[in-house]
Order: C-alpha cells, then structure tokens, then sequence
C-alpha cells in the first residue's frame, strides 16, 4: 500500500523534518510539498542531500483549493495561520497539524501518541502535541496517571535548542553571533504552550485542576529540549522508575532510565527518554523528560500519529537510531 | 602602591582569567605563577596573548614552602587540594581562596561581595562562593533579607557552561563532540554546592531553616550560568525589583532588570544581573541570576574580594564590559 | 540472508557511527561488539537510544583470538594499534579497517568506494580512506582521471569538525572550552594523511608524481569536512562540472553541485558533494568537497565497502537522508 | 584631554565593540552613538552591561547635518551606505570609518595601522580596513616588504566567524540554526574584499602586480578570522619568522609566533598573530594570520587608528587581553 502524502511548510524546521521521514517511509510517496519562502524551487535545490528521487519535485505556493490527490497531509504553519485553510482541505485527506491552531479545537484529536495511541487510530484529523508539552507530559503522565504526584503543584523548567524557535524569517535575536554563548529565559509565567499542558494534565489525573508553572529557556544549540519538572509527592524514586515501566511497557518510543537523560540521547530520533529523581522525606518528585524538538517535539510524533491513523505498524520509518556524537 | 601578587592554579580556567584581570589591575602586580601541567613553561607559551611584560615569568610548581614575597595570593585549585598547603602560606600573605575548600571553615570569611562587603574588609583570608553560589544568592538575598519568600521552600534550577565543569584533564564526558549539542541535568538531589548555597539562605533570613532543592545543567556553551529559582511568596513583580532595587543601591557590579537576564549579558564581565517574575495569587516568585561563571562565579569576584580586603576601590581592574556578541 | 557482523572499537566516535548504520542495515546482525573503556557495560549503556533488539549486547575486551562465528568485521582502532591483530582474525571473516594501519598494505585494497568499485568487490579485506582524502579525492578525481588539473600542483586547505580528532581520551586540547569559539591550524606540511593523498592521487592521473600542499584546520562544529583545493588547470567552471557529472553518473552518494556545498548539507549521510570554481585565464580550478567525517569519512563509508564486498545493493542501509538542521 | 566621541551604527556587532572600547578607553567620552534599528532606545536598553555614566544615554537616528560638538566619529555602517552621509560631517570632526566605502577614496587614508602608523598621524579622515584584509596583510606585509615572496602569486583560503557576516537583519542564512555545525564557503573568485586586498598588496610590493585567489568560508563560531595564505618563495620557515619580527618590532599589537596560530587567542583584543611555515624545495611559503574580526578587523583597529590621528599613545584602552576560553 502506497500512501500519498503531501507537506505543506516546507521551508521550516519542522516541514524539513517531516520530509526526511516522509521520505525514509516505506509506505508514503510525497506528492506534493508547499512552502512560501520556497515556491517554484525543486526540492533539490533546498534540501541538496533529498533522495534522487524526489530532486525535481517543484515546490508550491500552498493553496488548499489546488491540491493533487492526496490521502494525508502534514501541516507545519504558524501558529494562527492554519485554520481556515485546513478547514478547506476535503475530508478524504487525513490531516495531522504539527503546528498550533487545532490542539483544542472541535473535531480534532490531541495527538500524545505514546500515551493514547487508541484515541487516534483512524481518525482524520489529529492535532499534534507542541514541543515543550511532549517532552514535559511524556515524563509526567506516569506519574499523574498512578496519582503519584499533585496536578496542582507543577513546576516545568524547560530547555529548548534554537530550532524551536522557527526559522525566524529575520529576527536578529535568533541570529547565530546574538543566540551562540547565550542562554535566554523567556515567556515567563505566560507562554503559549501553557494551556495545552494544564489541559493535559488535568486529563491525566482524571480532572483535577492543574497548577502549573512553565519557564522556558533557549540554549544554544541546534535540537533538544529537556523538561526538568518540579512535583509534590511521596513517592520513591524506584516507584516512579517502576510506574513509568509499567505505564510504556511495550511502547516503541519511550524509554525509562535511572539516569539522568541527556538531549544528545535523542538527536534526530522520535525517542522520549524520561526519568527521576525523588525524596519522599521533603514531599519531592524531580522528572525529566528529553526530546528532540523536530523528533518526537514535531515531525516524529506527526509520522507516528500517521502511522496510527493510516493503519501502519506504529514504528513504520521510525526507527532510525539518533545520531551520536 | 603595588601589590605583589601570586597566583596558583594558573593552568585551570579560574587561575587563567584571574591572570587577565591581575594583568590589567592597576595597582596589582604578578610576580609569581604556579600550576601543575604547566610548570617550566613561560607565560606567553601558556597565554599567547599576555601583556610582554608578563609574557617571560616562568611558571612554577606550587609550593607553599618556596613563595617570593608576596602581599596577595589567589589559589585556584581543584576542591580538596588547597586546605593542607595554603595553611602553610605565611599570615602576611592575604589569601583569595577561589577554590571550595574553606568557605566553612574556621578563620576564613564568606566572600560573597556584593551583600557583605564591609564583612570582607581588611580581611586577611576570603573563601570566595562558588559559581552556582554567586548566581544563586545574589538574586536571592534581597528577597531572603526583605522577608519576601520562605527560605524553608527554594526550588534553584540552575544552567551552567561547560567551563564550569573545569579543563577536565581527560575526561571525555567534557569533550568537544560529547559535549557540543547537547543539555545534560547532573547532581540531583546531592551537589556539592548545595550546604554552601543551604548556610547563606539560612544567614541571609536571620537563621530560619533553608529547604533547598538544586539542580545543575550543563550547557553547551564556554561561558555563563543562569540560575532560575522557583520560590513562595506573595510579593508583586515590583515589589521584589523595588527590594532589590534598594537592597543594591550604589553597589556597582548588580543590576537589577525587568528583562529575564541572558547568560551573554554578562561575558568577560564581574557582573551580576538579578530579575524577578511573581505571581501573588499563586504564592510564587521566580527570582533569576545571570554572572559569568569566571567572572563573578570566579576570578571576577576574587579580585573584588582583593580589592576590599587591601583597601582598594572595590571596582579596580574590574571596569571593562562585557563582551558582545 | 544475513550477514553476521562485529564491530571494534565501539567506543570511539566511527565505531558508534558503525553501530547506528548495521543496526539500521537490511541485512545485518550485529553480534559482536568490542571497545576498551566500554567493555563489560551493556551496549544501552553507552548507546541509550540503541534498538532494543541490541540493548542487551555486553561489549567485549578486544581479543581477535576469541571471536564469535562472524561473517563481517569493522575495525575502528586509533591509527597504529590495529596491524598485528587485524591479522590473527580468520580469513573467512571479511574486514572493513576504518582505522589507518592498511591504507597502502600488502594484501588490502583500498576502499574509495565511489570511485573504484569494481576493485572492491569481492575483496575479503578493506581500507576504508581516512576522512580528509575521502573528502579531497572525491572532488579530484574527476578532474585528475580527465586530464584537467596538473596532479604536481595541488593546494589542499581542510577543516574538519572536531569529532574528526576522535573521542581524545583526555587531551584537553579537545575539551569543549578549549575548542569552541575556536579554530586550530594543525599539522601544517606534515599531516599523517598526506602520503595517503599524494599515493591515491599519483594513481588517478595515470602515475604522475604528486605535488601536494595539505594543511587541516579544526573548525568548532562536531561532524564535517570541507576540503578546499587549488589546482592549476584550464578548464572553464562549466568543463569541471560536466567531467565530475560524467565520471560520477549512476554513483549513488557523490552529488556534483554548482554553489559550494555546505558540510551541513551531508550531515548523518553518506553522502559526497563535489562543486568546481575555476579561472581558465589564470590557470586556476578550485575544487570543494564536502563528506560527513563519520559517515563517508569513515563509519558510511566503511559500510559501502562492506556492501559491495558481500555483494550487497552498494546503497543498502545507507539512504538516510542527511539532518537538517 | 578628553575627547568628544561619537558613534553611527550602533546596533551592529562592529558599533557594539567601538562603544566597549569607548567606554573603556582613557581619553574618549562618548557623546552621541546612533542608530538605525536602535534609535530612541537608551544604551543601557541594547546594552545591559553599559557602564552606569553611558547608561542614560539616547541613541539617536543618524543624520550628519544635526551632530553636537563631536572631536571624533566613529562610523560603521553598511558599505554602500556612507560614503554622501560621511561627507556631509564637518572636517573639523575626525572621522574612522569602520565600513567599506572609503577604502579606495580620495581624501581618505588606509588605515592599516600596525603597517603604516606614520601616514595615520595626525590624519582627519581615516578608512579602516576590512576584516580580512587586516587578517591577510598583517601575515603578508613583512614578506612582500622583504622580497620574500611573489606578490603575483597568492592564494587566500580565509575562515571567519559569522558576526563578519554583520548583524543581518533577518537573513536566516545566519540564523542560529542553519549556521550552528555548518561550514560554508562563499564569495569564490569575486568577494569584495579582493581589490582592496590587491591594491594593498601592490603598495606592499612597490607596485609589482598582484595575483590572489581568495576564498572566505563562514566558521560556526562568533568572532575570529584566520587566514592561511600559500605563496611562492624560496625562504626558510626560520627567515620568514625573523623578517616579521623586524618588521613590527616596537609594534604593540602584532605577535610574530612560531606556533600555528589559533583564533582564540585574540578574541576580545585587538592583537594579531602571524606565523609561518614554509618549504623552500617546493617553492612554498605558508603565512598565517590571526585577528579577532571585531576587534583588529574592526572596532579594536579603528580606535588604534583614533589613537593616531589624535596624538594619543597608540595602545591606549585597547592593553585588555584577549578572553580565554
């Protein structure tokens, strides 16, 4: 079965990321790519290293109107931007929005593959999780689900690698001499993922009310992101490595350990790496959770949730092993 | 007045920028340098860059024993290499210990500069804070001295440079390729700067018990620490800058912001850069300190520890700007 | 079919390029694992993103006298270590030496896959290039085979990324303060891969003496090379791009460009990118090849040999498409 | 004396360093700084670390015809941009000029000061030279003064960090991401910078005919230029290391070094290191030079340059040592 996909946002980290996946797929055959700042170029000539294959495919200005047939489609657009347009995609197109317009909305399915991997089976329409949620409630869903630790007590400190950002299109403060030896703490007590987290949590523990305080950081360097989660709780340490066991036994990506994970871990990967460090004596829980932004923070996640939806093995193109040093 | 100064350790990072600012100090002058892997060798084949006045002083093996005369010494040796040798060093000699070996121990005082400068005065033996230490309390005391927060409930997140981890001497984990591209949590739970940071708290809210949870980052990158400091409390975001704004007053190396303080902001420089985010309703304040690991978490406050303990202005050698980009 | 594979010297950074790209190999089974500082340590252990099929693989002390039942080796050895007990393994076993011991010895052939694959296959023991001539033949050749350059005036200036100086052991000279923000002339007119070069080159144009200029620079990024080279030539841009078109027609991973290609563009790849920029009015043809160090320099290079030496598909496991970004 | 100072172009890395200098230096007090992007900003808002006596100042928009009493101007702007603005500054005002547009003009002197310090002295209009020119001629001036190579014959493989490129306004060419682990040549065979570095090299070699080949390639780093140059010439490593040090002797900024020079070391100075290393049987000379692009390829030359045209002591406010690491 061959499965004819498009990607529109090409230009970006995230749509650069699902054209490599896209393209390692043993079951997609991109037909179509749309980009702004990139339409009219063949692929080849903004990805020099994309299969031969896929050189002379010609990238266009996306129009929802103008579509090829298509059975699903990756969006990676702005915030704000997507909406209207993918409301105008037909049903028959399987749609998975990597960016940030449909994670609460009607009709939509919030797509945490690896904790809810049933709620998106064939569905159509699947939001996919923003970075800093993935990599935060991947760590932290074990814990909510046993009731281990207080939703309404969380401190996430976050870490993103610059592609998190976005491309930029010109903002100097993303420039390489103004973010290389910089570290940046930004969107204090207000950033926009905070939401979509507190939504999630509150999901996780059966609704109760999330509290949730969200710092995140820029880092200089290209991927990665680690969530560094402060709970309340009186649980071990080895009953959180334990329920964490439990809670993805069998699940392809999420892998527990009892060290610290470190962002290289996952460079290039849709692997999750979470794990913890507690003190039940001072009412204590510490979970991390690593991902790579444009893995399993972006593109990865969005193949999976793919996979999920179209019926394929939920590792299918997946399984490349990151990339070390 | 010419100081004749010392300094051991000169082969390390800290024992290297103490030696740029000795070289521009003007009342300073280095006289004798030692260091383990580097002794026999001439200054300039060490620093090719050192000023041609210094650049033929030979550098020598660290004997406490075989010192010229001396008025100042700054030891910056790895902790628990120092206490036994710099006990040897004759009383005559004012010692800046920017290693971690006396910061609680007896004859020697605290050297946290910029909250306790009359504290260090004429002092004959400093135990310069460490570099988490210095970034830490400095956004912390005017909240901890004002009654702001509780001591008892202190979450320090806190995000370092690899030079902060020292030149290593071998091992890998510091290596370029290892290290490059990558964000690693370490510690938890039990670093070494813990007590001291846990003992300031404690006399910094006039003896009330300090309940600290801290977790150090590595970051890929030479340079700067950011300590985020997640905190209860009911004061406003102006409330804590106006404490801080006061608690600083006329000292001239801390300055307060309303932005989040960026690692880069501080580079090459003795600075300190302090802001807060508070949000009463929830009962939390997040207090941010920004200082260059080397600068104001090493060399830079040693030789403002120097400055006061000799009578000097407490800015001498100290003016320059930090570096940018 | 599957091939039986070993891999040793798991612990530098082209034996784990090895093990990512046979644990993503059709016909590969990895089943032997060997390192120094990582024997006895599960391979999840030093690789936390391995595939769970190999997580439980313990890395064994090095010993060619006790090996498994093996069809294929890999050996990765720092460049001296390797001679002796490469040849104690059994001739049944087929070796691909990623290290340096072979590249002009009796009985091995040596393994510049793209452009002598016919001398490859079959063969039972394999040199693989080292990275700075994988990376400068590649863009030569062409032209030397063609007659466009004079093999006895060649000017080769490249920079490689740091992981290119190996894992280091504990040569602070690689640390990551040391070697960020900084980039290192080393070697200059004596560097360990110019006899290598100088031989490849002398065979390409038919015997000519070689007349070659070589100088390496560490550049502070973690996988790439560039090599820049000068040549003297009349060939117009146009000529050299049309002869590395023709010579390279059919080759799976060389990829001839008209901009100077970017070491980003093969990162995680065993992809070449060869571009040409000459000045036929003065005597001048400029030549850049750009390899991933770890891949076509060394680990995917290694595993093209070793496809075509089984007579495998030459692209087999080796499709991914480079990071970006 | 105090001198009034002026800086144009203060949002760009180039302004940034002279307002550092400025700052730092002696006998300049700086009293107007504009801008474009920056204007009606206070300094202390672009520059947090700003000493406390500039903090307050208001950086305004450029215009020549509305200046307060200026004694110095210091102008970097983008080349093209200056040239009718400059000439519109009274003559009374000593004019650098950082940017390219002056380098060739009439009325204006070149300043390359560690060569020509004499025909800067007491000089009104001063054009600083590039940042790889001051690279490139510092390296070659003592061995185009000394006959020791051809000037028709000269190869220019050039590396700089990516604040060279200039702040950029948007170009995600040198955003963080597409920058960080790439390595990118550029410009081949036509950069900008070649008729200056060619007419420079004539005046070095009494008015023999220049040949270059130069290649610029952008180093995933912030500051620092190296430029290894390969010339014809029949001297000894040892002559060419003599010749350059008779020739800056006195000099205070330029280190002849018989080591291969690094860009680290010069970073934060206006220092420049040159070496050598060379081949008589081959014909070959290999020149070596080092400079931090914003301080000897920019700010740092331009305030040595002020130093002279003001009967100043040529080093005064740039004695800082560089930064390590």
């Amino acid at each position: 079965m061959t499965i004819r996909v498009g990607i529109v946002g090409i230009s970006g980290f995230g749509g650069g990321e699902a054209l490599r996946l896209v393209a390692g797929h043993p079951s997609f055959q991109l037909v179509y790519a749309a980009g702004e700042g990139s339409a009219g170029s063949r692929l080849a000539d903004r990805f020099p290293g994309v299969s031969p294959k896929l050189a002379g495919l010609v990238i266009e200005k996306w129009d929802p109107d103008r579509l090829p047939a298509l059975d699903l489609l990756f969006a990676s657009l702005p915030t704000g931007t997507s909406a209207a347009a993918l409301a105008r995609v037909p049903t028959s197109v399987r749609i998975v929005d990597i960016g940030g317009d449909h994670r609460d909305a009607e009709g939509w399915t919030y797509g945490l593959a690896d904790v809810w991997p049933d709620r998106i089976r064939g569905h159509g329409r699947i939001a996919n999780p923003g970075c800093f949620p993935a990599a935060t409630l991947t760590a932290l869903a074990p814990l909510l689900a046993e009731g281990l630790i207080e939703p309404g007590n969380i401190i996430v400190d976050a870490k993103t690698g610059i592609s998190g950002a976005g491309r930029g299109g010109g903002d100097s403060r993303f420039g390489y001499a103004d973010s290389n030896e910089n570290l940046v703490p930004y969107g204090l007590l207000r950033h926009v993922h905070m939401p979509e987290m507190a939504r999630t949590i509150e999901r996780l523990s059966s609704g109760s009310a999330a509290g949730l305080v969200f710092t995140p950081h820029l880092v200089p360097m290209t991927r990665g992101i680690l969530a560094t989660a402060y709970c309340r709780g009186r649980a071990t340490t080895e009953r959180c490595l334990e329920a964490a066991g439990a809670f993805y036994a069998g699940r392809p990506f999420v892998r527990v350990t009892d060290r610290p994970p470190q962002t290289k871990w996952a460079t290039g990967s849709n692997l999750a790496f979470v794990s913890y460090a507690a003190d039940p004596e001072r009412n204590l829980v510490v979970a991390m959770g690593v991902v790579d932004n444009l893995g399993k923070g972006a593109a990865g996640q969005a193949v999976q949730n793919a996979n999920l939806m179209c019926g394929l093995p939920e590792a299918a193109g997946l399984e490349g092993a990151p990339i070390w040093p």
